[in-house]
């Protein structure tokens, strides 16, 4: 079915039957139901760069701890809500040996995905101080952080930091940090979607930025480890995956199991509050938990009241993969890098048929290849050439969802595109490089 | 270990640890902990009546269907937000079969537990019109709804219905409707924790003032069928759980798999929205989601943001659960009858020995036994008789935090009492009559 070529009197019928006002703001779930829609109705792959999911099967650790656990009967039996023993011990082995830092157990907490991760944080970290108003994001960034932001009544900021890299970045997010309306920063390291990775003079800034103006630091880590332009993959040694743990003590790191673990469907996410932050009391909590501690607040405010604690099987679960990884079993940097080489050679193709980069460079350095890339296409904008490329067999999202300066690009996630499909997406970018000359 | 008995010196040590201020008002999971500080300090098995888990063991189809997909490879695949297709469909038929209700598939979620339901239920019905503020009560009932209304900025308000049963429940619902203020009405049928029921006169009148002033009824059936009373368990035929589906259109039923399917650890629930309310439109709702409708509020809005789904193999394990009872392979209903049978037995042991059942009838008839009986003794409130039971081997929760009116008795759950305890259990509460003699 890959020679077939598509019909545009059917792209152009579902397209209009999709409802869809505009490519430059469909949400990322809106534009997987059309490309459903688009091969059901043509016939043909698409090479689908739209949704973040994982493309490779999960450890067979987690599959086979949890199967264990089901026929052990922990289906009938409430989890704690803090997580299960193993789960906490070994989350905070993980984050020593490669964060390097010291998170106490008992503030390493399982959640339903980072979403709710993040979800949770906010239902705390933004109602720490009356005073406040909401969280600084900085973009481009994770469409749903904000909505979530949206829905809890809370207010946000955010900027595009492509400009404003390395000691520049201080002066922008102070600019911000001054008036004492900002509850918390947030920030996906690699960065969802255009992959540039904050180092440690820009984590510094945060860190000394958080302290001065009190302000509790977010860090998304869903990416850990994928900077593959250096090796993070060895437990327990140097280089450590950066991490604003080393800059500041009021901080909560999320570690989605979703793609470094390939565990998506489950659910289970890890957040780490760090032991200051768990301990510290901000009274202005008493207006919605019953106690003034951070982490009790966590716990018995939020955890509970959202779900209860994670499906026990999972935990047991994700368990076992931080178990293998921290003995240093399963190579899970290793295991997920095969994304970093496919974005090679799928941005070549890009490049190589018209293409260009959209964030190109990471400070003084080509961006690294991971998990997304970002992508433009002379004289158009994402809109324009995400609508255009659905006639190509190819899909992906626009950036302007995801708070980015740039409205002329798109975000392209490598993980459902298979090798195979590679020569048939040269002839299709070809195609299009004819009919849009430069 | 049975035989031993308490020391009491060491119990008082054990409370005075506990920080508890006071019996009265400390959480379900605040006694949780402390009786496993007793049980441990004291090396005496309690008989523990304070968490409403499950007792018995996880339905062997739900299992199996957990480790075939397990196995299948869903772990690493994002779930649907809105719930797979099997799961959905199922849920829509058990709803027509054991309600005799017309669900469409669509509009059946599964969530995180019913925790995560109602939560999402508050989400979106308690915003759909800006001048309204929030849930009423049907009390005595689940302490952790009140705090997720109050974790949200909402507000609510509450009252016994022990006084108001049958045609006074009218005027008394109507006085709080009549402000114009409630967004929506909350109760739990079978109630938790005085196991009262609403019959169907009730219900009509809960539907009707629905109709009448716009609120959304969210209907807690996390007691599935389990009014003994009446053989709810054949499917597609009468008698029916009574349900307000069948009084007003706009509806949102909670299922939990719990207590009735012993499925707790899984987390997960069913939320049915009603298709009327499913397809309505509410223009406040773009205060806070992309649409203005309800259904899409639910799944692009809440359930997105609260956890991106629900653990994918937990939802074919509810999935093949659900096939089972609805093929009529699986009698749900006749397998907890268990918790009826051991309540009635309990309930004895209390009354012959000097204490009362709190909530002791249903308008006309005796309180029937279920998952749930309430206890007082003369001359006690609720906090002094929980403290005072702890030191001869039994724990339970005061109904002062269920929002009972009565501040004189106990909650006490029968599922994690073994019959194996029955024999202790009198002869414990033999000596506390005799301590103090009524």
């Amino acid at each position: 079915m890959e020679h077939k070529s598509l019909d545009n009197k059917i792209v152009s019928r579902v397209i209009e039957e999709s409802g869809i006002k505009s490519f430059a703001t469909a949400s990322i779930r809106e534009i997987v139901r059309l490309v459903n829609q688009l091969e059901e109705a043509t016939g043909i792959r698409y090479v689908r760069m739209e949704m973040g999911s994982p493309g490779l099967p999960a450890p067979p650790a987690g599959i086979e701890a949890e199967i264990e656990s089901l026929k052990r009967g922990v289906a009938s039996v409430y989890p704690n809500i803090e997580g299960v023993k193993l789960l906490k011990d070994e989350t905070s082995r993980f984050i020593k040996l490669f964060l390097d830092l010291e998170i106490n157990p008992q503030g390493c907490f399982p959640t339903v995905g980072s979403m709710m991760g993040s979800m949770a944080a906010f239902l705390v970290a933004n109602r720490n101080d009356k005073s406040k108003e909401g969280s600084l994001f900085l973009d481009p960034g994770f469409p749903v952080q904000k909505t979530q932001v949206r829905m809890l009544g809370h207010d946000y900021a955010s900027f595009d930091i492509f400009k404003y890299r390395g000691k520049k970045l201080k002066e922008k997010i102070e600019s911000f940090l001054a008036g004492g309306k900002v509850s918390s920063i947030v920030y996906s390291n690699p960065n969802n979607p255009s992959w540039m990775c904050l180092n440690e003079e820009e984590l510094s800034i945060i860190g000394e930025l958080s302290r001065k103006y009190d302000v509790i630091v977010i860090e998304d880590l869903a990416y850990f480890g994928m900077d593959f332009r250096t090796d993070y993959s060895v437990p327990g040694a140097p280089p450590y995956q950066p991490s604003i743990g080393r800059y500041t003590d009021d901080y909560i790191i999320l570690i989605s199991s979703s793609k470094v673990f390939s565990y998506a469907g489950q659910r289970i996410g890890i957040m780490a509050v760090s032991d200051h932050l768990f301990n510290r009391r901000y009274p202005d909590l008493l207006r919605y938990y019953t106690s003034d501690k951070f982490g009790h607040s966590i716990v018995f405010g939020v955890l509970y009241a959202l779900s209860a604690g994670v499906a026990h099987s999972a935990q047991y679960g994700l368990a076992a993969i931080l178990k293998s990884v921290n003995d240093g079993k399963y190579r899970f940097i290793d295991v997920v890098k095969e994304y970093g080489e496919k974005a090679k050679i799928m941005k070549s193709l890009f490049t190589g048929n018209g293409f260009r980069i959209t964030y190109d460079t990471d400070i003084d350095k080509p961006i690294a290849d991971g998990f997304y890339f970002t992508i433009s296409y002379p004289g158009m904008t994402g809109g324009e050439l995400l609508e255009k490329l659905l006639y190509y067999g190819i899909s992906a999202i626009s950036l302007d969802i995801t708070g980015a300066n740039r409205n002329d690009g798109l975000r392209a996630c490598v993980s459902h595109v298979s090798r195979d499909q590679f020569k048939d997406m040269e002839s299709r970018l070809k195609s299009f490089n004819c009919n849009y000359p430069v």
